[in-house]
């Protein structure tokens, strides 16, 4: 049946919400922390008084419900604002502590923009960053990691999970070559997508520092926490009062972290976060099969990679089109990471994809709440979306407006 | 009647809060668009399709009313965690611009430790830094204004009011010094104790750069502002995604930002703001008038100053006995800044009072919701304890443990 407004004849019941990478919807757990602060306990942490001394109170449970999910001590947790600032924090802290011991800094090519953008800015200071390339599938070589790390390397900068294609990266390769080859690097792990998906216990993951992020863990936008290795000192980024130790200063979002910290509960739960990756694992492997049996879809994550994140191309309606078919059918999903919207993704053009495939690459992004029946009709809705917007694919010309931005 | 548990026999009815430049309670307004945040529209506001929309639309909102507060353009509001964000991206900003033109930096030695901490860090990195001396009630003199704004400063670097007295700072003089003699200098002005008290318009106001915090406003921890001038370009604090025009980058705190707006609409209102200003001079002076009554207590705030803010010494009894003295009957005031926990405030330092009047400086601090029984109930507990506690003041030699911290 033609259709014209397809938004009005093709309405589903509910919303399918397949985008938990780049954000999560807050649990009922973590709202009512958020709420009990704002509330009731909602005194300035740092007031020498019984209306402070409650809420500083809340935000030592918080960060205790954090250091155990990452299996680390409670006085290694720093909260922030979110992960950006967290990774902007451990980059430029490691780049100043030891600017005066060397200036090589090694990274991939396939980090979050705050790392990526923060080592370039590093790199118009006079730092020389590498950028280790991925292949076709997301992974980074041991082998390029191990030549890469030189004894002059100060800083290695690795996430553990990539955020668009769920490839797991070899964070034990590259401290192992740290440790050996340059002993003075910091090594910073961003494990935003690995946190309550992957097992992280800082001491065996063996970084110096962690990122994490709440958003990202079903609570609420606007914070995050850098765990630091007990013993390490770095610069901080900003200046103010003695909050976090004075590394992080500022009055604490107190609800946020409450909520962070009911979240990083479950979040931390191993046998839980087991349960939630067999039922995830599930889902993938239903989209996948689904996804695969459609003309012309390529499959751009990994086999091995985390269940959570599946990466495809459609290789014939670009990631726009297609995202604003399935939105206008009340399906999330993401092209690239929501950090870079309306931009072509960094990690897709590492990848060196054809161009078709590269244009209309999809993010499909799992949590456990999300059901076989909403991958199956993610899956109708993408090949519907194939019938009728195929043929209207052409390269539109580039708007002036655009080329000015460039 | 003797009391060795003062405790259990002196129970208040509710709680008194007078520490409202520490931190306010969110109003209901800002807790419903929180929450409303949290329950509903919790999509990334940076993704492409229908459920980011919505977030990035109540962004939008929100954007729209802290700027009508400050009588600014929308897309001159920069969304941060707080003032203290906000004062370290205006000062480092304005100090990476203009490093190259001179080294000059202009501020008081009464600012907020965000402002003072980041320029001390920038005279670590070689700049040099005049820190304007307040007289006996916290103002800064003209003259000393005048002749401290050279052709070679770079940054002037002033709050709109002090947040330990209240007293109100000469911006106009400083912004007519900066532009008459100084044509690169940014200006910036912490206005975190101003908003919603003073009419803060940062045309007339004539800064470059100017600092809100939301906590201050009735909203929740976590969020603030920097407005900036249209067509000023500062080198960003941190880098990562494009959110805040890549100006501040990381994914929006959303439900905060909307409480934010919501307790900015109160907040800026003209009218409202009179009938709260009213309202609170009239609990300033009462206070004032039953506080000076009692002996041996001098008060620290101008005569001249906001009346949000009042600053006495009791002279006999230890700013932290105090307090503890009326957090215990329920009552929370402040000594010092709460950005300042456990030391001696920098602000009252600079006043040059005799050492007893320092070590007992206590900050009330109102909001319209205040009440004159409130007042009375503090100006007697206080009098209670300089009654029961004056003769226990000893001098309490140095732990060793604080020793080693220094």
């Amino acid at each position: 049946m033609p259709c014209n407004e397809s938004k009005r004849c093709f309405v589903l019941q509910k919303e399918i919400y397949l985008d938990n990478s780049a954000t999560t919807r807050p649990s009922a757990q973590a709202i009512q922390a958020a709420v009990e602060m704002m509330e009731s306990r909602w005194g300035n942490p740092s007031s020498t008084h019984a209306k402070g001394d409650e809420a500083a109170a809340a935000l030592h449970e918080a960060r205790c419900h954090v250091a155990s999910a990452l299996s680390a001590a409670t006085e290694e947790i720093v909260f922030t604002s979110g992960g950006t600032e967290a990774n902007n924090i451990a980059v430029f802290g490691a780049a100043a502590k030891n600017a005066k011991v060397g200036r090589r800094i090694v990274t991939t090519a396939i980090e979050h923009s705050s790392v990526l953008d923060s080592v370039a800015e590093l790199e118009r200071r006079g730092f020389e960053v590498i950028r280790l390339q991925p292949d076709r599938s997301g992974h980074i070589p041991s082998a390029a990691i191990r030549e890469a790390i030189t004894s002059d390397t100060i800083l290695v900068a690795m996430m553990l999970v990539n955020n668009e294609l769920g490839s797991i990266l070899p964070m034990e390769e590259a401290v192992r070559a740290a440790r050996n080859h340059a002993p003075r690097a910091i090594v910073h792990c961003d494990c935003v997508q690995a946190f309550g998906k992957l097992p992280v216990n800082v001491t065996r993951l063996g970084a110096d520092t962690v990122t994490v992020s709440a958003h990202k863990i079903h609570a609420v936008k606007g914070a995050g926490a850098l765990w630091k290795r007990k013993g390490l000192h770095l610069p901080p980024l900003t200046y103010g009062g003695h909050q976090e130790n004075s590394f992080r200063p500022g009055t604490e979002a107190a609800p946020l972290i409450a909520a962070f910290g009911a979240a990083a509960i479950a979040a931390g739960d191993r046998a839980k976060m087991a349960a939630r990756y067999e039922k995830v694992k599930a889902l993938w492997e239903e989209a996948r099969r689904r996804l695969v049996d459609i003309d012309g879809i390529v499959i751009n994550s990994p086999d091995d990679g985390l269940p959570y994140i599946l990466n495809f191309s459609t290789c014939c309606v670009k990631a726009e089109t297609m995202l604003n078919h399935l939105s206008e059918r009340g399906i999330f999903v993401s092209g690239g990471s929501a950090c870079a919207k309306g931009e072509p993704s960094h990690v897709i053009k590492a990848l060196g994809l054809p161009r078709d495939a590269a244009d209309s690459a999809i993010r499909v992004s799992f949590c456990a709440d999300n059901t076989a029946e909403e991958v199956r009709l993610l899956a109708e809705t993408v090949a519907e979306g194939i019938r009728t917007l195929a043929h209207f694919q052409k390269p539109k010309p580039k708007k002036r407006e655009n080329a000015e931005k460039i």
